[in-house]
């Protein structure tokens, strides 16, 4: 059994393909990597909400990294198997201002500490009653750039990175374009938890030991990333059923931002939550989606909160 | 035992609120409507490609109503309950020229004629193996626009309509703003299986007999539709999981069309099927989630196309 481990000290900032890789592996080798939340360790389990006023955002999204396999090239994929995530059993959701889908209703930092199951089988409580289920992932993986210098790691691209897409569970296969020789795989950002969206701009995040195993497609050629789960994506959340939100319109942005806005009215009313509580409630457990994107010129996005949230 | 039919020939096209009801109901009451598919009766079991050329577009969306509740006004909602929806056991799909979110791809006519079980508990089949899964729900289901002419009835509006959303099948709760007194509801449009976002403008297009609860909500006020379910929405799809397609960028609408693409490429490739039995095969089953929609400046829109659909 090959011991091969990215440690937290081997973060880097953005993505750059002069960074020297840590390790050089053959395709198929399993990887584990230490990492620290997208927070860079500047919160921890006692944080208050002066500490995200006082955030240091050169800090922020550190990724673990990179790692070299052998014989990718530009056009392959590399093939990323979620092989098995440890958490610590706390995590953290922020509004940031000026960040997330309604940055301009959520002007005022807010945070949330969670205390959870290290193991991830209990749900996480939240205030007013809310559970929330967990199921991790690593928000980011991704592949160094062909381009020279250094890039924003905020934004995901052809190349992967900041995904945050939260099927990307243990078991799942994820393939990611290759941008240079050697792929330069880094990844990070650990979340307990998140609806389809990250509707504020963060999930539960997460310390996270992340074992993955990086193997090759050559010649894939692909346009984006592509994945396979292994089953279901939403039985920890649909048992219950769902509250709906819906918002018609021409522009999709404007629809998504529409429909959040009425599902943290709803719970506010419903549920006796602060309207940025329910906003980053929604963000860690209600997912977007596209109901209807055919009905000229109407388009219809939909929020789904999962009604086991308040039933558990 | 109220008996509350409306029939087929009590169709109407577009919204006009000065349509006379056929008939007036307290909240509470149960009505039946039995009606056609989408293309109005134009199609049938036997149809050909050379029907969808021929394709009346001013029979196209048959409404069936409208129902008077007592009592609804302006700010009121409309609560409909889906109780029962009875198939035929055929429907259609088809690619109509000019419609569709890959409309500028696929610019030519293509149909599909679906036979399966009524009951809809078998999966029915498609071309080069696939079998999809049915949940049959009313892709139209509106209240009256309180502006008084004709209004298309293509695209769905604050007051429902032709909302096409996958979930809203039997035992969901739909919530409709009131826009003028009596509600003047309307539906038809049944659908026997859909994906979220009804990717090539058409669904398993099928006549339907539909059994609904039309209640009140007094003093609603809402913005648009909302709607809850009684379960899960993705059980009949979810079970093998599913392959994903993802598109990053700046747009969303560019994004959705990009990982539909993906997607109809990569069925093709991977099941021989032609691209545009893809396109409308992913229309009646195949998922559109937004994942990320916060990482300045990319968002990513997937499209999530059920592995069930070729393991059954």
């Amino acid at each position: 059994m090959q011991s091969n481990s990215i440690e937290k000290k081997h973060l880097h900032f953005g993505w750059d393909n002069a960074i020297t890789p840590v390790m050089a592996v053959a395709p198929g080798s399993v990887v584990e990597f230490d990492t620290l939340d997208a927070g860079g360790g500047q919160l921890n389990r006692n944080s208050t909400l002066e500490d995200v006023s006082k955030f240091d955002f050169d800090k922020v999204n550190p990724t673990f990294g990179p790692v070299f396999v052998e014989g990718a090239e530009p056009g392959d994929a590399l093939k990323v198997t979620v092989m098995d995530l440890k958490l610590e059993g706390w995590g953290w959701t922020a509004n940031i201002p000026g960040f997330g889908l309604l940055a301009d209703r959520f002007d005022q930092p807010a945070l949330h500490i969670w205390e959870f199951d290290p193991a991830c089988t209990a749900p996480a409580e939240f205030k007013g009653g809310a559970k929330v289920p967990l199921k991790p992932f690593p928000g980011i993986m991704g592949n160094a750039l062909p381009e020279a210098g250094c890039h924003s790691v905020v934004n995901p691209r052809k190349f992967g990175g900041n995904m945050d897409t939260r099927d990307m569970n243990v078991g799942t296969e994820i393939l990611i374009p290759v941008g240079v020789p050697g792929a330069l795989f880094s990844c990070g950002d650990g979340h307990a938890a998140q609806g389809d969206g990250e509707i504020c701009g963060t999930a539960i995040e997460a310390p996270m030991a992340m074992t993955l195993k990086l193997d090759l497609v050559k010649g894939a050629n692909l346009n984006f990333p592509q994945f396979t789960t292994t089953g279901p994506v939403s039985s920890h959340f649909d048992k219950a059923g769902y509250d709906v939100t819906m918002a018609m319109g021409e522009d999709l942005m404007e629809c998504a931002r529409n429909c959040v806005g009425d599902m943290v009215d709803k719970l506010a009313a419903e549920k006796g939550l602060a309207p940025v509580d329910a906003y980053m409630l929604c963000s860690v457990c209600a997912d977007l989606r596209i109901s209807e994107i055919v009905d000229m010129p109407n388009w219809i996005v939909s929020c789904y909160f999962p009604r086991i949230v308040f039933e558990l």
